[in-house]
């Protein structure tokens, strides 16, 4: 099957939205809606570089529109459509669970197919996704924005992601835990609520993509403020009395929850609804991120995260 | 130089629009204009299937961006804005180079640097761009729409990206054709005052990317139409009396010209104002592309253009 027998017969059917115009012409025409702010963002996977071989490609699909589906979420927007360039290698196969990933995650996170190119010849599959979404104007987040006396808040579970791309290594989950974690690394869920219910709230926000620790370090940068996190209050996958054990999994990557600061008398448990928050540190004056457990200073790991590019 | 930085010194100085928040957030924002459509287009370009190992970086950022704004042409669209997918390959030259001639691109064309993602560790670079424009509402040109009666048309000349491509592969730039061919293949000027100028007036229209044959064979489908070029009366490259030397001019691609379809009573010239057009044939009823040559019927030749997808 040519390119374009593959996007007529597997991507133009999940194109159903007229903007799409059926994947037949050059672009996409949409309306946008009145009185809307417009957020765009664009992340690339590499095979090798940010999922293995050996992943699935309906999962390789999932994962690429989750990860930018992350950042609208961590700039407070609600996702409308994508585009997708598709780079596939040599095997026919591949390109077949990656439509199928597509269409089930377009659906779950009812988003709109609105076009993208499908190029073949590659030594590996590469794929781009632009995602567009909404946000109310002066709402959206940022990294710059925090202040001295924020509070500094983080969704969900830390080191899900580096334990779940642990298992996917090893082709063995051999527990609950196990595959929970590799479920999270293949297909994670961007917190679109919380980053929603998040805009015009929070003071700054981002979501941890590359480590827990290396991502508030960036976000203490862009905002001109010093971060101090206490790694009792943060919400490990595997909780232990380890400290290192604690720092492996603060700065492993693939978490895709949010990190956020907001002032004091912003109510977060109230505003997150249903997504578990924590509060894990606070904002000062001054630069850099300092930890502490157990009440004393622990000097920052080497290598804080994932620092990729 | 990591990517980070790359990005901080080489990409952001290039992003100077508020809506970029100069590349440091997780999304671009930008309040799109007040009653219009946005038109979304994503074109991928990869080495050794695109463009040669051999090309310059900073032509192949200049091709990758007007491909894509040569798509925005073919729907009527003024571009605005664009996102970069850059995956770098193991030449860290490369990618400086890259930089320049998308500084250079965005600055002769007028559009902004919203975002994107740097990442490396290729086999080869991978460039997606994604653009988007805004037409006024209705205004988009499409490739259904063409009636029988119309008359069909062709922007600029034919073959000189053909053309170009020889002379890449080969080395050698001999004549001052030969050098406007190789500059016509590596750094294509996209129609965009004559797309703008069709939009509402042409009936349908597209970009001549893949060879103006294949092109105008889709076109006809689209429209569930036939089309007819009389050979004789399209402005070739490379003019000749040899029947194998114009079909070898209008099955090779990456013209980037525009071709559409008009009623009898739109003056083409007139809307087209400083860009050469010329009418080629013409629409009826039925199915499929028909050629003439000097008034006798030609066959179609085995191969259209180039059908990578």
């Amino acid at each position: 099957m040519s390119e374009r027998a593959f996007i007529a017969q597997s991507l133009a059917p999940l194109a159903t939205t007229g903007a799409a115009r059926g994947l037949a012409d050059d672009a996409a025409v949409w309306m946008p809606p009145l009185g809307r702010e417009l957020v765009f963002t664009h992340d690339m996977l590499a095979s090798g570089v940010h999922f293995l071989a050996t992943d699935p490609p309906a999962d390789v699909a999932w994962k690429a529109l989750a990860v930018n589906l992350s950042d609208l979420a961590a700039m407070a927007a609600t996702p409308v459509g994508v585009l997708i360039g598709l780079g596939l290698g040599h095997d026919a196969a591949w390109r077949d669970g990656f439509a199928a990933g597509l269409a089930a995650a377009l659906a779950h996170f009812g988003v709109a197919l609105w076009g993208g190119d499908t190029i073949a010849g590659l030594a590996a599959p590469v794929v781009g996704v632009t995602a567009v979404g909404w946000v109310e104007p002066g709402r959206a987040l940022g990294r710059c924005g925090a202040q001295p006396g924020d509070a500094l808040w983080v969704s969900g579970r830390i080191g899900a992601g580096g334990h779940g791309l642990a298992v996917a290594r090893s082709g063995v989950a051999a527990s609950a835990a196990d595959r929970a974690a590799l479920r999270h690394y293949r297909r994670p869920s961007p917190r679109l609520a919380l980053g929603q219910a998040l805009g015009g709230q929070a003071s700054a926000g981002m979501d941890v993509s590359d480590g827990l620790l290396i991502d508030a370090a960036r976000l203490a940068a862009a905002s001109g403020v010093a971060l101090h996190i206490m790694l009792d209050a943060v919400p490990w996958f595997q909780p232990s009395d380890a400290l290192a054990a604690l720092l492996a999994q603060g700065t492993a990557g693939d978490d895709y929850e949010l990190l956020f600061t907001a002032p004091p008398g912003v109510d977060v448990p109230a505003l997150a609804g249903p997504t578990p928050v924590a509060r894990i540190g606070s904002v000062a004056a001054g630069a850099g991120l300092s930890l502490s457990h157990q009440g004393q200073p622990v000097p920052l790991p080497a290598t804080l995260g994932w620092d990729h590019g």
